[in-house]
């Protein structure tokens, strides 16, 4: 069976962890926060949460896994429509999310959600990366109704885990509602919170957190 | 017949350009600078560079158009295995390179190639990421002779354009050699600076070097 190696908090592991469940694939969950131990990095290359572990070994970063799944799952709930196109414009989208809003976002965390400070310089940046990521989502997303039109694929689940917390750190970070002119991207989200397995996957998240805080707090993370 | 939009400084572009020869598919040059006017960002939705123009549209990002050039052109020279497993750990290794090498190395390319000040704080950032990133492929990759085994995959396109540039922030902006502990890497550099494909590109590159200089520092770009 495989094992998906990460923990709730992580968005990322929660990104596999929704089309492993849409998908309908039995898989077992394995905690793991990462870092650069030598234990850590014989699981991932570079430390990083999640993994996916096959029958064949490791896998590391969330795009390929999404791609393995859906590879290795032909006869489940597509994620990817059929043609190579239409394909390829789900992974710009994806692509687009990952770079240009999740990154910049994420480069906030710290001073978002764990009381830390992100220097000025480095705000600055992510602050102009990001307006123009949400921008670029408003120019070359579908919303019909979902990112990439009428099927739900895995550039949904870049956005449902990347677009809720991007739009927490505009607001907590720079004051900023994201999602103010952009009500297909806030209609999609809602839509996301009924959706049985992402209010799973928002439970297990919730249960960890405290837990997570601690561990940033005593600096064990 | 498939054009490529962009231009030949860009080591992105020259990732594509280098699979397009490598696999003998006819395509067009356009140049393309990309940006975030009105018309650049009908060909591109972030105004980056490249994009591949096919007959249903323009993808943008570089990872999907080797992918969609790739699934398009079965008859062609292969850049990927045939097994899931071993295309999804030639993924993870392009993926890598990307996040963990190109990313921090292309932050500190105005103060490495084109006279700018970078910030401290972004440099210190750039470098922490920059040395993790070399190890990461390091650890991962097989260098038997390429990125990820014997056959020259999509993981090299990537390495071939951002393994020099990021040696070369490496010397220029931090004053270490990231190669030295590294001779896998470097007998591979080494190795494509013999391929042809990858002459003319260099070629194509260091004939417009001089126009894409002065339109650097004139602020047009």
């Amino acid at each position: 069976m495989l094992k998906l190696h990460g923990f709730a908090v992580s968005n990322y592991y929660n990104m596999v962890k929704l089309a492993l469940l849409e998908k309908e694939i039995p898989f077992e969950e394995v905690l793991f926060f990462g870092g650069q131990s030598p234990q850590a990095l014989k699981v991932s290359p570079r430390g990083k949460v999640p993994v996916l572990e096959t029958e064949h070994g490791f896998l590391s970063e969330t795009n390929l896994i999404l791609e393995y799944i859906e590879q290795t799952h032909p006869d489940n709930k597509p994620l990817l429509p059929a043609d190579a196109f239409a394909q390829a414009k789900v992974r710009e989208l994806a692509k687009e999310i990952e770079l240009y809003i999740e990154l910049p976002a994420r480069a906030c965390y710290p001073e978002a959600f764990f009381g830390a400070k992100v220097d000025p310089v480095i705000k600055d940046k992510a602050k102009t990366e990001l307006l123009a990521g949400v921008e670029t989502l408003k120019r070359n997303g579908t919303f019909s109704p979902y990112v990439a039109g009428n099927q739900m694929t895995i550039a949904d689940m870049k956005f449902c885990f990347s677009l809720d917390l991007a739009s927490a750190v505009g607001k907590k970070v720079f004051e900023l509602d994201l999602l103010e002119d952009f009500p297909q991207a806030q209609t999609l989200l809602n839509h996301f919170k009924q959706n049985p397995n992402v209010q799973k996957i928002e439970a297990d998240k919730d249960a960890q957190m405290p837990a997570f805080l601690d561990m940033v707090r005593s600096g064990k993370r």
